[in-house]
């Protein structure tokens, strides 16, 4: 594809970060070929290189989501407007965003359909069939799948009209059990985004104005990004009886009798690309952590006069073998571009590392390495690649992730008091402030009002809160948010 | 899920395929939870075993499409009425049974969007934008996506309103490349679905009044079920420079001219899984291919007291260990159920082996293995499981083509006249009718109307049809079908 071709010097075009961040983020996301616009309002197309890093973290998520005793199925894209009507507080949080399908065939249909926002509605309808008894219960099941949501502004992976993502559907017999998959399933987020993603999260709970609509509670991870604001990247909701009682999914219990499941629905999406994108990307692009990044090396071969080609493929050769099969490499020997300009093009792409082989490398049978994250050059001896290189991925993702977790707790400050929540985003606009909250709606609705902040969650670990504590009060972090 | 509780002699409850092959199928199907019908007018939910199922179908072909170089992307669901009618012949095929959105948020849309029944209109949009010059090709790029056709009448897997697929879409700068991938990415297809699926096909090309609405060529491979009738099981499309022409798709070749691209489409679908069912299936149930099986092998531990149980617990431990890793087994040690009610349920899903582990079988330091396909019973010492039972998977998996290719090519008869294909499916109304076709379409729409035969394909391997040669002519394929 060459949306790039001419533009032999585009990393210089790159806008800073510093001067306009969401003009950078566009940027690099399709100078880096994840994505592009498509002419469907608010829909995007996810390119191979894009979709690709998502095929990643799909299968390191689903590997996790299998081991916790989940299955996969799949469920209509449609969704009968009379459906989604059953939960009030459901359709009145999803309704005004549904796209809706009204003509089938050449046909009006009688009634119309909802492209669904997400499955609660007909899944519990499927599982009122279903379940009858204890002996079917936990059902634990979660389904892969596209989604719309008529967003008025949209961006790239962040917010767009139609997104992909996996949203698990769990029925329990009792509330401690629902509650424990609740938390058992923030915990698999949590674990496979700080340690797949290199993004590190506060875990925790939302305030009542912040929940999921219809749940009981809404449990979340939020991240912070490079220009300060917060992102939710992952979302467990306790759902209760809400559901359960209005779609009738009942099971009989040991003794005979009648009861309502408790439910459970958590899902993470696409927009888990977009905060790899602002969490790690710099001034030259992408950097992509490698245990999901598409190319995890690339190797550059270099040569000026046509006599070393041959010294250099054969070398080469060598250096594939000697890497191995478990390294997704990449050889790029396209004549009509410089090596210098595959640099920048795999730095904007944020390949973890770089292998350049010339004529000097195959004289001294080594190569030379550049690490993404810190550009650090080093000359790994060939014999010494199949050991040397992952390790040296391993170090660029702990690096990473040490890189952002130190840059967010930088930016999470204490305070005590909503006057200096407020005089905190009033003056810096960014970070996480952690403060004492009252419990009061009042509380988050003030900070709302004067600074745009919201309560991203209260979190459960409080190791760095503890002089935050207050009898009557929960600890609670604010940030402006995507 | 206890769709079956209570009913303790279900296998008893199916209807005979002879009696009655679609309503055996639809049991069969909902019997052993493949899927089951949804609130939404021909949709389906397709349930954890038959997403297992097409998980694991998906796993191999996706490993076939990257191997033969080519990449996954993910293109809007939603197309625009304007774009999908660029091209006369494709909107003319798909409108008719598009749904259309017509609402987004709570406003009226200018324009409707279909939702897309096939992306070669969307994808066509974008490869105009991406391709520039002769060194952007070939664009070799693969989607696995949901898709819709409004049909009027709907069959679980096989024609159901939502489906899920993948669909190939590739630009060429020569017609003969062109070709070369139309017919590599059908030899994918005839190969992933005989390997894999054990379905013996006929790969062909279709004739002009049977090819896909907007290509050049379609090329097919067709698959006969146990009641006699054709299934196509996947298509593979030479769209010309059909869709590049209205969609100007178009690259600067080496001497700086504009040309337009060739185009290929070809997909497979979840239809497959029907075909399993239809080409497998037998008066116990399904018949699973071991290598597409969620589960391959199910062990059933027998204890009739409960000192027994302690010491068939621990003798299963071996059995799972002596086995390893690269069976997928399941172990349903489940109280409520006798062990003979379980041989049902896992012959009734298809589970290619079951193992019984009873007392004697502890004694003798032996299982016994039960194989779905022949029923085939045989002791099996537990230190030869590891390398035993992997052996027994690879022999279902061959036994069950070659009872298919038995079947299909019992079924399949050579005649030399139009009149003698009516008279056969005038009175068999079953098996492929191979016969000389002098290339009209009034010879096929003869036999389509007085018989409902349709020419399936112009079979490539004219290895047992040699006897039909004849100069001017074609041979041609012809039976009722799905």
């Amino acid at each position: 594809m060459s949306e790039n071709t001419g533009k032999k010097q585009f990393v210089e075009d790159l806008t800073d970060q510093g001067d306009d961040f969401s003009r950078w983020y566009n940027e690099v996301v399709r100078k880096a070929q994840l994505a592009d616009y498509s002419p469907v309002r608010g829909s995007m197309v996810i390119r191979p290189y894009g979709y690709g890093l998502w095929e990643n973290m799909q299968q390191l998520l689903d590997r996790r989501i299998k081991a916790t005793g989940h299955e996969n199925a799949y469920f209509p894209l449609l969704i009968p407007e009379s459906l989604l009507q059953l939960e009030a507080d459901h359709v009145e949080g999803f309704a005004p965003e549904c796209a809706w399908v009204t003509e089938g065939g050449r046909e009006k249909l009688e009634e119309r359909y909802a492209i669904r926002p997400t499955s609660e509605a007909i899944i519990g309808h499927m599982y009122s069939k279903w379940i009858e008894s204890y002996r079917d219960l936990p059902v634990l099941i979660n389904q892969w799948a596209n989604v719309m949501r008529w967003e008025k502004v949209t961006r790239l992976f962040l917010r767009t009209a139609e997104f992909l993502w996996q949203e698990g559907h769990t029925a329990h017999a009792t509330e401690q059990e629902c509650l424990e998959e609740v938390l058992r399933m923030l915990e698999v987020y949590r674990d496979f985004v700080e340690t797949e993603l290199a993004i590190p999260v506060y875990a925790g709970k939302k305030s009542d104005a912040e929940r999921f609509a219809g749940a009981q509670d809404t449990y979340t991870i939020e991240a912070l990004m490079k220009d300060g604001k917060a992102l939710q990247a992952g979302t467990s909701h306790h759902l209760g009886q809400h559901f359960a009682k209005v779609f009738d999914i009942t099971y009989q219990d040991e003794a005979g009798k009648r009861q309502h499941v408790w439910q459970t629905s958590w899902g993470v999406s696409t927009r888990l690309v977009g905060a790899i994108v602002m969490t790690h990307g710099d001034e030259r692009g992408l950097r992509l952590p490698p245990n999901v990044a598409p190319v995890q090396v690339v190797i550059v071969p270099i040569w000026r006069k046509e006599e070393d080609k041959a010294a250099v493929s054969e070398f080469l050769v060598k250096v594939k073998e000697a890497i191995g099969p478990n390294v997704r490499i990449k050889v790029d020997d396209r004549d009509q571009y410089s090596p210098g300009w595959k640099y920048n093009e795999y730095e904007m792409r944020g390949v973890p590392i770089r292998l350049e082989v010339g004529p000097k490398d195959v004289a001294s049978a080594a190569v030379m390495t550049v690490r993404r994250d810190t550009r650090a050059k080093e000359s790994v001896p060939l014999a010494e690649l199949g050991t040397r290189l992952p390790a040296m991925l391993a170090d660029v993702q702990k690096t990473m992730f040490e890189q952002a977790k130190a840059f967010r707790d930088e930016n999470t400050v204490l305070v005590t008091t909503k006057e200096e929540v407020i005089a905190h985003f009033a003056a810096e606009k960014r970070g996480f402030v952690a403060v004492p909250w009252d419990g009061t709606a009042a509380f988050e609705t003030e900070i709302k009002e004067k600074c745009g902040a919201t309560m991203r969650c209260m979190p459960h670990d409080l190791s760095r809160f503890g002089s935050l504590e207050r009898p009557g009060h929960r600890v609670a972090l604010f940030a402006r948010a995507y």
